[in-house]
């Protein structure tokens, strides 16, 4: 007896115009089946040359090499800015996600004096909430939180409930880290433009996995890092981005030498540079600034339309397979059944999610798990094939109807 | 007629216990002679293995990777802080100098209410400047700077002089950028816990270069970077360093995920661990960070005191040279004569500073400039021989004397 999903699967893998792109990554063992590329995506061959050539200019050029190694930060955001639907001199690599959250909270929150509110979702990645939290205590301002939405995600009505002419900057993930639910960014943004506020997106689950559309939104600000969809390695350097007319006008509150004019001249007084540099602080890191540029670079040339529609191809015939196979089992679709209002991530519940997590990678399907009880599956479409999907929810749905996943501890710590 | 000089390096080289580090190193042209290990370290051969190694693993292991690589910023810390004299525990990798001065030093103001001074010195390295002035405006506080000190360094009588009951923050470089003059972190460290404030010493210039003393001196804070003396790569991250008491009492201002306790409970409340590593905030870089561990186990296996010993030794036969054959010339020290309070760097002042730089580059030496009027050169004792000490100023003398560097455009941009 055929399986029908097989041959669907088949049909759909042999229709796929970015099939060629799974050659341009290291697969090391086939026989796996990854579904964490959203944590951490595969290493792409060309970094994997790329890093040993620029250790050599390492050894080779010293410090001559900084001519060379200068302007990746930049040529690396001028690829993420394709990627999220920026203009060229509006993104550049950066420190974390983290931190770069915080340079442009405060750089807002500083351009809005006199209002005392930062608007954010309970379901907001846990980084972003404990920043926001620790700039609105340093200032005495006030979080005002979004909740819960957690598997349908942040509607623009409910953003727009929670803006008044005391909110100053509005942040919210564009696509939600747990439940892979797409916000409205272009509504959210004319909303809180409406009420003079500044919204800050989080791009780190959107970057190589959905149209961003920032310019076509008119987005202020934007972080996001480059190891998930873009492939650029574990602890790869983030990006940022701001609206050009916005550059001159906001500062950050960390002055590092990197944002400064004429930075050789080692003045003394911080005069930070009218474009995208000013919000760079220390040396660039050039390993993984190249790692990233790397990575980057696939998802642009292979382009964001293509790869978020074979996203949803990736996403919607892994939905039909949860709903066919999984549901019977236990398993709750927590991610939206609109293939428009998802990233490439679909989150499935199960009350022992962490085992049948352990038990899936044992059985050589990998997963990951997000508190609370969900296991998050990630389809990077550069790499991930139709088949794949079908191998992987095949897996875990032995793990599942065997029972074998409780033979596996109930002990959710640790990265996976 | 044989040279003198060239019998004493010879006789130096010949004796130098640690000659047998420069193998442990990439020397690709042995015909340059490379002073400016201070700006960027050579690429050490373990380096260049680590790195292949590291970007096999993430294509092999992917995400279960993160479990080899997580403790990297602590490990690479841990051997920091046997270079710099603190305890196992003390010292993490973590973003850039930059960040790490900004994070501590409003760490520390936060535990000094109700001062509202900052003293630092005007020679201070530049991007410690402007953070300390950013810091200090968005805080409505005021730097007090102490000057010039431009080539003997700052005193701990200039410190002294600056203090009183006003004063937080006490933020200075332990060896200067430009005149390499070490400062007296312990008599300095003493005299501002006298009046109640806090030190940050910016440790770029030290680390790999002298002994440093961190818990000798009882010092508080410190940062530095890994890509000088400690030859991390370009970019590699920074460290920073917080006395173990003082961890679970200072707060950092940038409330990353990184430093939480039970971090992948993503619970909704920001609680620190009470350990250095909530001085952390985003994804650590594995690449960058495994070329910081690989370099500074150089570093921590040849022993800080042996290191420094033969700093001394090299920049003492190049001051000796300096003298005999470029004082005529028109160069003059600008570096401190004492070999105790000299770090592995010795700047030499001359008017036509950046010609003669350009000039030396093209004749095969690489010394660096910075403004105003100073060739820098860097003698990072793992990989530098008397020897080339010997052929780099013979070189140098040859620029000079000619009058080739007369050739060369008076333009000081740019990173050398």
């Amino acid at each position: 007896m055929t399986d029908p999903y097989v041959e669907e699967a088949g049909r759909l893998d042999a229709a796929d115009s970015l099939a060629a792109f799974r050659d341009r990554f290291v697969i090391a063992d086939p026989a796996i089946v990854y579904l964490d590329g959203n944590s951490l995506g595969r290493l792409p061959r060309a970094t994997r040359d790329r890093l040993r050539a620029v250790a050599d200019e390492w050894g080779e050029e010293l410090i001559d090499g900084w001519r060379r190694w200068l302007p990746v930060g930049r040529e690396a955001g001028d690829l993420v800015a394709r990627i999220v639907g920026a203009e060229p001199g509006e993104v550049v690599l950066s420190d974390s996600t983290g931190v770069n959250l915080y340079k442009l909270a405060v750089a807002a929150l500083d351009a809005r004096p006199g209002r005392d509110v930062i608007v954010t979702d309970d379901d907001n990645f846990p980084t972003d909430r404990y920043i926001l939290d620790g700039v609105a205590a340093a200032r005495g301002l006030k979080v005002r939180r979004i909740g819960p939405g957690l598997d349908d995600g942040v509607r623009p009505e409910d953003v727009e409930a929670a803006l008044d002419a005391r909110v100053a900057l509005v942040c919210l993930s564009h696509v939600a880290y747990r439940s892979g639910a797409v916000a409205d960014l272009a509504a959210v943004t004319a909303a809180a433009h409406r009420h003079g506020a500044l919204v800050l997106w989080d791009l780190c689950h959107s970057a190589g996995a959905v149209p961003v559309g920032l310019s076509a939104a008119g987005a202020d600000l934007a972080v996001g890092c480059t190891y998930k969809y873009l492939n650029g390695g574990p602890g790869s350097p983030a990006f940022l981005y701001v609206r050009r007319d916005l550059q001159p006008r906001l500062e950050q509150p960390i002055w590092g030498w990197f944002g400064q004019s004429d930075q050789f001249a080692m003045g003394p007084d911080y005069r930070p540079v009218p474009a995208i540099e000013r919000f760079l602080v220390g040396t660039p890191p050039v390993l993984t600034g190249y790692a990233a540029l790397e990575g980057a670079r696939l998802t642009a040339e292979a382009g964001i339309e293509a790869v978020a529609a074979k996203a949803r191809s990736l996403t919607g015939y892994a939905l039909r397979l949860a709903d066919a196979w999984l549901a019977p089992l236990g398993f709750r679709a927590a991610s939206p059944r609109d293939g428009r209002r998802r990233g490439a991530h679909l989150t499935l519940r199960h009350p022992s999610a962490w085992p049948v997590c352990q038990a899936a990678k044992a059985a050589g399907v990998v997963p990951d798990y997000r508190a609370p009880e969900r296991l998050r599956l990630g389809f990077p479409p550069l790499y991930t094939r139709h088949i794949d999907v079908h191998e992987g929810l095949s897996r875990l749905r032995e793990v599942a109807a065997s029972g074998r996943y409780r033979d596996f501890p109930d002990d959710p710590k640790g990265l996976t």
